[in-house]
């Protein structure tokens, strides 16, 4: 039995998490830290947890709950990590962080796309990127795991066959986005508001979104080159729920089963990723409360392109159960464990 | 480990029972049926559950299911029971129903509010209303269980122990209740469509919806005499969730916390109802997805009357996980078997 | 042409205002008022409103605001009104106001409900109740108009023609109501997030909502006895609408179309209450976006109890439209000019 | 006064144009014709228009109808169109037509994309294109106006001004378009249930919905060369609204601010075309009961690529509304005659 501390664990990936891993048989949660809610049972914030998992909330007291465990979750506010995070790592736990400060490989990236400083460079070398599929065997020893972002996830992983096998392009690529509003946290703006979000669509941060970097910074990895994409990300009216619809000119004349077949290949072993036969189409509810992505795509014949559909639940595959599977790794547990219920249809 | 059979699988009672049963450690599903997709994988039909249970649906053929299973779930249309209950009841199989046809003791009843005759009265002594927190010991043994609708299961619950302790009034109980669109299952009816349904609230069957006389029926065998409620049925613009306002004058003053140490007495066993703090309020999401009845209540000093708040996930407790919960009764297991995992807060 | 000047234009209630007499033919707005977006557009804040209406948002400067208009709407956060309206009123001005500041006959009812001193009693002589369909000659001719709540709009136009008429019994009353969350205001309370919100539903402020006051007044003046009924508002997620169901026990046997026959008589002369056909039943989206309350009602005679179903648009009849409706009274226009469209159905 | 007469006046199309006209000063709807209803008041189908509209639906029987209306508009299911059209243009009626039948100059390329034969070839010389920003004068004398689709409309509005000032290339062009479920009309089909529809998102049609030739089409005159595009629908779950993300490559380098002075040159003697200031962005809700276009563009200058955001209410601008401008410049009106209400913002 793992130890965990779960940083952040009131807000919505925190909460997630929780859920997950209270019913966990490998890992025990040991801490809940929440700075809002300190001394509060978590089940009087989420009452769907009320007599299931009603741990109090502890204060953000670093030297107090890194007694407690062995690795910790942080789902923080951004400037709060920078305070944590060293201490966690000098104390010798390990962390699975939900930020981007330990997503880029170059630091001038990372501070160009988000503005501001890098406070821990030095910790980048003790980090990795947290997207099993790519990654698994650095994550399972890793100090640091930094888990991807929602957006990343779902189209990295719609790309990842094509690039590997060079069968594209790597100019004009389009990936246009959607996402259910939990992406943008447990949030007090109006924005968010139900009467300002419910029945109606909207497109935001158009070709400036921070995702684009960590999304091309992995494409390049991919395609050994660099690479820049087009990358814009939408609001729809429901919770959960993200599809990428990706868009790349064919290298060769190829068709869709013949596509379908390479990525089935690539991810034969992949529990998590489904590739759909040819004519299915993903739709975000059937990943919705499950770690699973969903992978389809088609063939345009009259122009050469593919267009890829890959969908995931953005608080699941793209937070909060990817950060399970990424603590299985780290754990040595089958990757699955605590993961196999599917999405709820309804 | 039981074989359990799914006669109905892929209207909404019956996948969730689908989804439920996939991980249960002492239940094992051994055949699924849908007239609509005989020979498809249910996985085509509800693609959460790809790679996760990929089973065929088999034909409505009783001989050969019953060879497969021990305990059938039936969730028909109506008209379609007949056909199929008293069959497997002679092949010495147990059945937990869906429909109204066994959750009657008077047949003169079930007629008036069903306004068809009764196919099976014979078999009515063979059945037991389904509601585990009141007729746990009768079930351990039925060979049919008539699984309660799901109105009947949150205001009885609601109003038991008032009743059970003579309390209240027994005139003039108003039960007004909420419900989700799942409770309409999956229908095509032009009144569920889309767009007809959100951004819409609607009171509906006014005074003669069926589940009236299951809910009088029960709360007259509590109060140990002939009892007439009003009841009114709504629907909300939302998947799941249920809940009942139901009103009662109190037959002498208390106060809210006195009740509430009555209520929290009356179920002190019972894992699956929680009995909320006073002045905290069940809401829906608290409980979708689980098998959870959250209820709360609020006595009103100026009309000595008791307003109580029971909410449930019509889907869950008011339905498919109440049929595990009854399972799990009929085959000696614990009762939270398979049905651990609170609700999805988001 | 009246001028007409809008305090609060860019809450939800105060810019439905604004949508609905920027094409009155007989009313010109000539100030909006903001005290969050003073010197910017009203558009840039609601762009459905570009190119139509660009007025720019005044400063609370009563003296600057007074010589604009002649009659003032007043949508204000509570604690305002005190500061602007003695002052407006000394300025000769008329208001529609929205606050529960001049709805109450006495004081002492405010006071208590609301649970602070009232600071304005003086006004309360120069004002009157705006529920146009019982106080409309009075409306006419009054300095202050205190525009009734939703919620006491859509149950007291529910059993005026009842009480009115000595039919039903003043005990026993029970009114449940629900709304959408628009009635919440323009809020950026958690509660009201969208992921907060919608696939939920709750009850809230059960027996304690101050509206309960008003409605008993109301009732009391038409029953002319003192009257305390059972009042819960619960929430439904989406934007508009309201339904109140409501249950009172029958003095005399009678039938559902005799009362229906009542109720038309008695609003024979009210364009925007339409009473429905026996067997129909009244939905939000009827109503939304128009100024009608459409009212229906059932007589159980198990019970001899009647249930009226009353449903209108929060933000129609029950704030914005109505409030127009009494502008046009007080101008002494025809009571549906600016109101004629009727909602969408979609 | 021109008389209208409209068939296929209950699905979603017919009853927004019904809403529109039976306020519209200058037409009066003199016929509805409903198969599925003959002889209902539309008012009983649609209860919004309760005692504000309450017209019986008339069989479609053409010689009957023809002598009531100087103008017809169909919204016919497909197939029905052949038997009504070319009948009531020998008796010399005027028709704008919401299927597909007359937006095509090629009628090649129609029976390729819509897989059958054209029944009314001949018909083509007397129709145009309904879309007023590009066809005004022809549609002024039109026998028969061809209304566009809501997704051309959508997308031929949004890169018109580009293609013609030929300013980006005409290859690598994708459209990715996003609308709410009116879209699919008054349906019945399981996939437009409200619990299969609602939190959820999809794509579907990719690369093969019919109303890619109809955008290729429109967007090759404009660009004065064949054109292939990729065009990718996808469903929310939201009642109206839709939005076009459309990427291009730009041949020289420019700006955001250049090109909204371009758009703003190109459209500004079009009332119902916002071209939003640099740094705003369209959202569905903006244009929701209106028949404005809201149109903005990003250009990222990493990539000389722009994209533009354009947005409409699928039945507004998108279908209904936009007919109501065809008839008014088949009328002889002013182009905003009973189109002069914003949106509900709400």
């Amino acid at each position: 039995m793992v130890n965990v501390g779960i940083i952040g664990a009131t807000g919505y990936v925190g909460i997630e998490i929780v859920r997950l891993l209270q019913k966990h048989p490998g890992i025990k949660i040991t801490s809940i830290v929440s700075q809002n809610f300190v001394g509060q049972k978590v089940s009087d914030i989420y009452p769907t947890l009320r007599n299931v998992f009603d741990m109090k909330c502890d204060a953000l007291d670093i030297e107090a709950i890194s007694k407690k465990a062995d690795i910790f979750v942080t789902a923080l506010p951004h400037g709060v990590s920078k305070e944590v995070i060293p201490k966690l790592i000098n104390l010798g736990k390990r962390v699975v962080d939900h930020s981007g400060d330990f997503r880029y490989k170059n630091v001038d990236v990372y501070e160009k796309w988000y503005g501001i400083k890098h406070e821990m460079p030095e910790l980048l070398e003790k980090s990795v990127y947290g997207l099993p599929e790519l990654y698994r065997d650095k994550i399972k020893d890793a100090m640091i795991v930094g888990n991807p972002g929602c957006y990343p996830t779902c189209s990295i992983m719609g790309l990842a066959p094509l690039l590997k096998n060079k069968l594209i392009e790597t100019k004009n690529i389009i990936i246009d986005a959607t996402s259910g509003v939990t992406g943008a946290g447990r949030s007090t703006d109006l924005a968010y508001q139900f009467c300002e979000c419910t029945e109606n669509y909207k497109a935001y941060k158009v070709s400036t979104h921070r995702h684009t970097s960590e999304i091309e910074q992995e494409l390049s990895f991919l395609a050994n080159e660099e690479m820049l994409i087009s990358f814009t990300p939408h609001l729809a009216p429901m919770k959960r729920g993200m599809l990428c619809t990706s868009y790349a000119n064919l290298k060769n004349e190829t068709s869709s089963s013949e596509l379908i077949k390479l990525y089935r290949e690539f991810y034969k072993d992949e529990y998590f990723v489904r590739v759909l036969d040819e004519g299915k189409l993903p739709e975000t509810k059937y990943t919705v409360g499950s770690n699973f992505i969903d992978i389809s795509l088609v063939v345009d014949k009259r122009l050469n392109r593919v267009v890829v559909l890959s969908c995931l639940d953005n608080l699941g595959k793209g937070a909060s159960s990817q950060a399970v599977q990424d603590l299985n790794i780290m754990c040595g547990y089958a990757e699955t464990t605590g993961l196999e219920s599917p999405g709820l249809y309804l």
